[in-house]
């Protein structure tokens, strides 16, 4: 019989759904809206009948979720998801396991993230690895020996708030010049206005946001920078560098097989990444720099539904 | 039968050589002065010679070796070490494995002295640990799992070229601002006699060093602090916060169970260690950062012979 493993990745919008093999190959899948204000029973029932509805369930060994927020992941509690408020304490390996009679596992979406590109992009080639995941904030996660490294008590992989600007913007986590400050999407927008507010020197930012600083996205900074606009290069080129201290201090201390970048901020891809690889170049070992692969994901959309269901072969 | 390991520690002054017992107790130890001139088959001879004369050697299971430099782990060779220019390209473990008949394994001193911290001051109670050696350079060492971590070639654990000052200091390395260029000796010393040659608010530092600046060591430093030296407090001050700017990179990314200091410059206690800890608390996690036990080594001098005895058991 096939080993088959079901995964949910619960955002804030959608609920993905999928069951994958051996290989983190998706052999079925299926999503639901989030629906925010419903209670946790009602979401867990309507997720438990999408389970059932795929043809090959009856083959599924385990399930995993993943989940922003804070997740205890050996009992199996979601204490706390922003993207979900309703969800508080919501006991939800138990619940699972009650209504399946299948092992559960829950853990937070970075890790999730990071066991999805372990499989999807690095197809479990390697033994060492850090995802950095580039989105509102910065995350990451880091797999040792072909499995996950949690730390002492789960927070291990915080890449996002590494240090690279000792007395640099305030960060949310009460620091100075945390990586995110730099390179996390909410203040790549920030630093955008700011230069728009000083400077007549870009050409494209504002045509494409309809004129609306408040809807300038990365993705509108990727458009115009594509197209040459001044100050979104400037910014691109910014947030590469300060990306690229971040994976140097990476590369030097824990000398990895492989770095893999995900999330939105991701999607700029070169506009990001060769001054990244420019930083790298002056400030890693080079041996250490030259065996580590740097992959920019092309599963974004895909890691954490499929690192929910391979979770159980990260343990 | 008891299970015995013996150590070799390598230095460029001395050749410290030890059995430990299965808890890296130390059972008998010796030592020989190291001859920077002799030949390697010479130098190995001498060494080979104090192992017959201690008492437990038919008792030695396996032997170990930290020596300082490029070595390759995996063959067993010393590609070249700095303290002693000779040893170039020396197959060490094969030829003490064809003198001695047991098995034998090598290492660079940063991972032999994580290893003896980890048995040492540690006494293996923890999964994941680190060991920062702030010495003339900055070096580290990994443990996950009980285990070192020498990740993809072997060069995991370069702590001291975390950048902490993008912008920051020159390093040997080609870096700007990585740790090692502020709060590794010869940084530390050179900002001393920066700061004297534009100031007169040192009482005590060149009385200590014989009114000769080339005579300041960490050692003067330390005493000149302890009696309220102005200058030696100031540089401490600000070697500490930066050491803590790095800790605390290590404890967000890492979330180790403890954080072993050893080398030299340990040695400067709480001059170092408590703005270290101030900087801990306004930039690392604060769970991450209470869970994470800080230890300054007792043991700085044992650290490398016994690392290197234990280095079989961290395979």
């Amino acid at each position: 019989m096939a080993n088959y493993y079901l995964g949910v990745d619960m955002g804030g919008t959608l609920i993905k759904i999928a069951i994958v093999d051996s290989k983190a190959n998706i052999i079925e899948e299926d999503f639901i809206d989030t629906d925010i204000t419903a209670k946790p029973k009602d979401v867990i029932k309507n997720i438990t009948e999408v389970f059932k509805k795929f043809k090959n369930y009856s083959k599924v060994n385990s399930i995993g979720f993943g989940i922003a927020g804070d997740i205890n992941f050996k009992d199996g509690i979601v204490r706390y998801s922003p993207n979900i408020p309703k969800w508080n304490k919501v006991p939800l390996k138990k619940e699972i396991e009650q209504i399946t009679n299948k092992p559960v596992f829950i853990d937070n979406d970075a890790n999730t993230a990071a066991i999805g590109a372990y499989w999807l992009d690095i197809k479990a080639t390697v033994d060492n690895m850090i995802c950095v995941t580039l989105g509102t904030g910065v995350g990451g996660g880091i797999i040792i020996n072909k499995k996950l490294f949690r730390g002492n008590n789960g927070t291990a992989g915080e890449i996002g708030h590494i240090t690279i600007e000792p007395n640099g913007r305030k960060c949310n986590c009460g620091n100075n010049g945390c990586a995110e400050t730099y390179i996390g999407a909410k203040h790549i927008v920030k630093e955008t206005v700011d230069l728009l507010n000083s400077s007549n020197k870009s050409k494209y930012i504002l045509n494409l946001a309809n004129d609306n600083i408040k809807q300038i996205t990365p993705k509108i900074l990727a458009q115009a920078a594509k197209k040459g606009d001044f100050i979104a290069k400037q910014v691109w080129n910014n947030a590469g560098k300060k990306l690229g201290i971040l994976l140097a201090d990476i590369i030097n201390f824990f000398n990895p097989d492989a770095i893999v970048l995900c999330g939105g901020i991701s999607n700029a891809g070169n506009l990001i990444i060769t001054p990244a690889k420019e930083e790298i170049k002056k400030r890693a070992f080079k041996t250490s720099a030259k065996s580590c692969k740097i992959v920019v994901s092309k599963y974004t959309s895909k890691l954490g539904v499929v690192g929910a269901a391979m979770l159980v072969k990260s343990l």
